[in-house]
């Protein structure tokens, strides 16, 4: 979608490009943030945008894709040294939220997405349902936890996160984004756990 | 938001207003669907317009609460007659996921209103949330479900159906929409009673 910088240079200026153009979409909208605006946010010359990106879709479907690896990434962490799947989620949560507090962008760029970049909209949904799919398939197989069908618990949970999190942190547009309650995700990681867990097991 | 008809004719003329505004709105953008595509659409004339509507913001958000009270007595006559909330769960989603079956202008309506008309879109999910946390809270009071919190439920059950539907209903836009597949609902239907139903009890 994009051409690889070939120099360090190229790689700091291509990512002022990502991060003027992730705040333009988020707060602008598609088709408010032009080409200029991003440029002259990223303080670089419309010739060097044309180095890096085709045009405007290019660029968005990047931003998403981007801002969807760096999500990951945090879940990832978050969820690192768990020993058991309901830590998992609790961090994998918890790093969740956290980012999207800290990028109040995610969003916006999603929902747009379903107009202005389908397809990217779709690889958002998708990189994370894949390795969430498959972690609580394993969980399933191990027996420490019991769904009926690991998929469509994974798109459910998605669904839980992006709902829940656009209630209780971005829901004003005004407002700065909040950090999750603690009481929310007590309540939230107890609705979780009950979902999850056999039902022979107490929380 | 908009002007009350005062005959039979003009309660039509509306309608399809609206209607052809919801299509409009739903395939094209909210940027893209001029007032004179929606008129021609409607089959009135520019004029006519003006007489219900003051612009397009006003009649953006008219079309969401409209469509958002369709779905809303969808999903009551859906979970009517059911004698327990789990058994009013199964009826409201049956009934919320054919509506966005038969009513597929629904999610991009939602997701673009984030831009376009956020008042809208956060009276779209308060509509829904304020009966659901509270028949949510009534059968927690009495016992047949067991949630920490019935307002963070709401949500989170508002969350599974939304992502829920949009993977196995809209996915693909140039795909004509599903009706959710039964074992899907049933594997839904499972996660949803785990989450709900007190520990001691099997589903």
């Amino acid at each position: 979608m994009s051409t690889a910088p070939r120099t360090a240079r190229g790689e700091r200026t291509k990512a002022r490009i990502l991060a003027s153009a992730r705040t333009a979409f988020a707060s602008l909208g598609y088709h408010e943030a032009s080409i200029v605006k991003i440029t002259e946010g990223a303080g670089v010359a419309m010739g060097t945008f044309y180095l890096y990106f085709p045009g405007k879709a290019e660029l968005y479907h990047e931003v998403v894709v981007d801002l969807n690896r760096q999500l990951r990434n945090a879940m990832r962490a978050g969820s690192e040294g768990a020993t058991n799947r309901l830590d998992a989620e609790r961090g994998g949560f918890r790093a969740y939220f956290d980012f999207l507090t800290d990028h109040p962008e995610v969003y916006p760029l999603i929902r747009e997405a379903w107009f202005v970049a389908p397809d990217a909209m779709r690889t958002h949904y998708l990189r994370i349902f894949e390795g969430y799919a498959q972690a609580l398939a394993e969980a399933r197989s191990s027996g420490e936890i019991a769904v009926a069908d690991p998929e469509v618990a994974a798109w459910a949970l998605m669904g839980v996160g992006e709902v829940v999190g656009m209630r209780y942190l971005s829901w004003d547009a005004n407002q700065p984004p909040q950090r999750m309650p603690d009481d929310v995700f007590e309540h939230l990681m107890d609705f979780i756990t009950n979902a999850l867990l056999p039902r022979g097991e107490q929380a």
